[in-house]
C-alpha cells in the first residue's frame, strides 16, 4: 500500500475485548472508523466503534460481508481459526499477516522460528503423548513445564512437572492436546518490548518495561526496566530482527526473560499487549495509534517515551476500588465489563512517575 | 449524587461534534456508555458511542426518549434551546446546570453576571436597536465591538465600529439582533483557564494556557502560559470563584484577557473547551476525563502537567497534511468530518516539549 488509508476508512478488528476497544479508540483519533466481529454481543469494544458483527469464527458467510465492509483487517488476539482467515482475505488484506499469526497461535512453530532466527529460548520439545512426554523429559530434565501447542494464555493449558513421575498425569491434565515441553530458565526478571513495522519496513520500538506477574497473570509493567544498557539494546534489536524476518506490519509484543547469560526470548504476541499499556501515559504516541499508523500504510510516530510509568492491571474485584483510585495523579482505563470475574481483566491504571 | 454512577451506566451528550466525540471517548476509558443526541447524522461523536438519536433540539418525543435512557446529561455546546432543557428535566438531570447554561449562551446576562460577581470584564452596554446603539456608543466609544448576544461563536455575529459613523450599517450586519457593544480591551495576551467542579464542591484547574487566534479562531494553545505568577494565580482563582458561584458541576473554559492592569474575563463556555485539548497530552487526567468524572459523581484528578505542550488546531485542509505530521514525536486527533471545508475544524496536534 503506497498511499495511507483514506480520512473515514474502515478497519476491521478480528476480537472485541479491551484489546480491540482501544484500537478502536486509537483509530477513531486518526479519523478512521472501526468495525468489530466478535461472537459475544457484549464484548466491550462493540460500545466504541461504528459497525459491529456479532457471529462466530466460522461463520464464513458473517467473515466474507464482514471483510467487505473493510478497507484493511486486524485482530486483537492470535488464537483465530485459519479458516477465517481464508474467508476474509478473498477480499481484505490482514495486517499482521497470516505467517506472523499462524506461526504465533502454536508455540511449536513460534520456539522453532525464533531458534531458527539465531535467538536464545528455553530448551523445549515437541509432545504428542505420553511416551513423547517421557522422552522429552529425558532430554529437558526437570523442573520443566508442559504447555499446550495452541490456546493457551495467562497461564491457562500449563502444568509444572517437578519430578519425572508426574509424567502420567500430565497428559491427562492437559486432554492428550499436542503440546511441548519447555525446560525451566534461571531468570533474573521478564522484560517486553513493544515493537512496530510499517508497510515500508521502518521500525520502532519503545522502551521496554519490566513485568511482574501474580498467578500467572501480568500484574505490573514498569517503564523503564531496569536492566543493563546492553541487554536494553539487545531487546530492542532482536525485537526488530524478528518483525524484519516475518516482512511484519503492526505492533508486536516480544516477551523476554532476563539471565546472567543474556536475553531469553519466552514469547512473541502478533498483537498489540498488555505489557504496552503504559505507553499511553508515557509516551505522545502509544501502541494502539502505532499500530493503527502502521496497518493503514500512515508513517510511524516516534516511540520515544517522556515520563516514566508503572502500569498496573485491575483484575475482578480491583474494579471497585474505582472511587479511591480516582484520587490519585492516574490514568484509569476501564473495558466496561459487566462481570467482574476473578482474575479477569477489567482495566488497567497508568501511574505517572516523571523523570527526575 | 452521593454514590459515583455504576459501571456501564449510560452518560448523554446533547451535541455530537469533536467535543461529544472526545467525551465519548473519555466516558468510555472510566466504563460507561454514552448515548449521543444530534440532529446530523454525520456527526462526528456517533462513531465512538453505543447509542445515538438522530433529531432535531426541538422534538420534545425524541427528547424525553433520549433523557429516558440516561443516568445523567451533559453537553458540548451552550446553544441549546431552554424548551430542550425542560423536556430532559423531567427524567434526567443536567450537568453543568441550567443556570450556567442559560446565563453563558447569552453575552449579557454572561457579562453581568461575571461584573456582580466583582470580576474585570470589558466595559459593555446593551444594545436594541439602532438608538440605543448610538447611546451605547457614546458610552463606551470607538473601536469597540457590536455582538449579538446569541449564538456568536468563533467570531461570528460580530461587527467592529472604527467610528461613530459605522453605526447605521452595523445594525443591519447582525440583522437587528439583541446584542451587546463591547469597549475595546488593550490586552497583552489571551490566556484561558480549564477548571472543573464535582459534586462534593471540590475544584481542579489546569494551569492556563496562552492562546493565538488566527481569523478569530484559536490556532494554538500554549502551555505554560508566559504570564507573571500573579496573574497565573489570579487566574485560578476567579475560575473557581465562578463555579462556586454557579454551584457548578463539570468542566468550564474560561478565557481571560492579561492587561497591564490585571485579568479580564473575556468569556466563560460551561463545557470541556478548545483551548484544553492540551491536557490530553499534558497531564494523566485531561479536560474530557474530568468532565466525566465531575458530572458521574467520581472524585476530580489532579490537574497536575507532567509536560510542556504546544496544541494546534487543524482548519480544513491542514487535515491533508496528515501523513507529513505523522512524522513528528505529537499526538493527533483527527475528528473524523467528511468534508474540510475552509475554516472548519478537523482535528488538532498536541506537541509534547518536556519540562527542562
Amino acid at each position: 500500500m503506497s498511499e495511507p488509508l483514506p480520512q473515514g476508512a474502515v478497519i476491521g478488528i478480528l476480537g472485541g475485548g479491551q484489546l480491540g476497544r482501544m484500537l478502536a479508540v486509537a483509530a477513531a483519533r486518526l479519523g478512521y472508523e472501526t468495525h468489530i466481529y466478535d461472537p459475544d454481543p457484549a464484548a466491550p469494544a462493540f460500545a466504541t466503534a461504528r459497525h459491529g458483527t456479532v457471529a462466530p469464527y466460522d461463520d464464513a458467510g458473517a467473515l466474507a460481508a464482514f471483510a467487505e465492509s473493510c478497507a484493511v483487517v486486524t485482530y486483537e488476539f492470535e488464537n483465530i481459526p485459519p479458516e477465517a482467515l481464508d474467508a476474509i482475505e478473498q477480499t481484505a488484506s490482514i495486517h499482521p499477516n497470516r505467517r506472523a499469526l499462524t506461526l504465533s497461535r502454536d508455540r511449536l512453530t513460534e520456539k522453532t522460528f525464533l531458534r531458527d532466527l539465531g535467538l536464545t529460548t528455553a530448551p523445549f520439545e515437541a509432545v504428542e503423548n505420553t511416551a513423547t512426554l517421557a522422552t522429552a523429559l529425558e532430554a529437558i530434565g526437570t523442573p520443566s513445564i508442559l504447555k499446550t501447542r495452541t490456546l493457551g494464555y495467562d497461564g491457562k493449558g500449563q502444568i509444572r512437572l517437578d519430578t519425572p513421575e508426574d509424567v502420567s498425569g500430565a497428559v491427562d491434565a492437559i486432554a492428550g492436546a499436542p503440546a511441548i515441553l519447555e525446560g525451566f530458565v534461571s531468570f533474573t526478571k521478564e522484560i517486553s518490548v513493544i515493537a512496530a513495522r510499517s508497510t515500508t519496513g521502518a521500525v520502532a520500538c519503545y522502551d521496554p518495561g519490566e513485568n511482574v506477574h501474580r498467578n500467572g497473570i501480568l500484574h505490573t509493567t514498569t517503564v523503564p526496566a531496569e536492566v543493563t544498557n546492553r541487554d536494553r539494546t539487545d531487546a530492542v534489536l532482536l525485537a526488530g530482527q524478528i518483525l524484519n524476518a516475518l516482512d511484519y506490519v503492526g505492533v508486536m509484543g516480544v516477551e523476554l526473560f532476563v539471565t546472567k547469560g543474556g536475553l531469553i526470548v519466552n514469547e512473541i504476541a502478533p498483537r498489540v499487549h498488555n505489557s504496552g499499556h503504559w505507553t499511553q501515559l508515557g509516551c505522545a504516541i502509544d501502541q494502539f495509534e502505532q499500530h493503527i499508523r502502521a496497518i493503514t500504510g500512515l508513517p510511524l510516530g516516534p516511540a520515544t517515551r517522556h515520563t516514566d510509568v508503572v502500569m498496573e492491571n485491575l483484575l475482578g474485584d480491583d474494579v471497585l476500588k474505582l472511587p479511591a483510585l480516582a484520587d490519585e495523579n492516574a490514568q484509569i482505563h476501564l473495558y466496561g465489563k459487566s462481570e467482574p470475574r476473578p482474575g479477569r481483566k477489567m482495566g488497567h491504571i497508568n501511574r505517572l512517575k516523571p523523570t527526575a
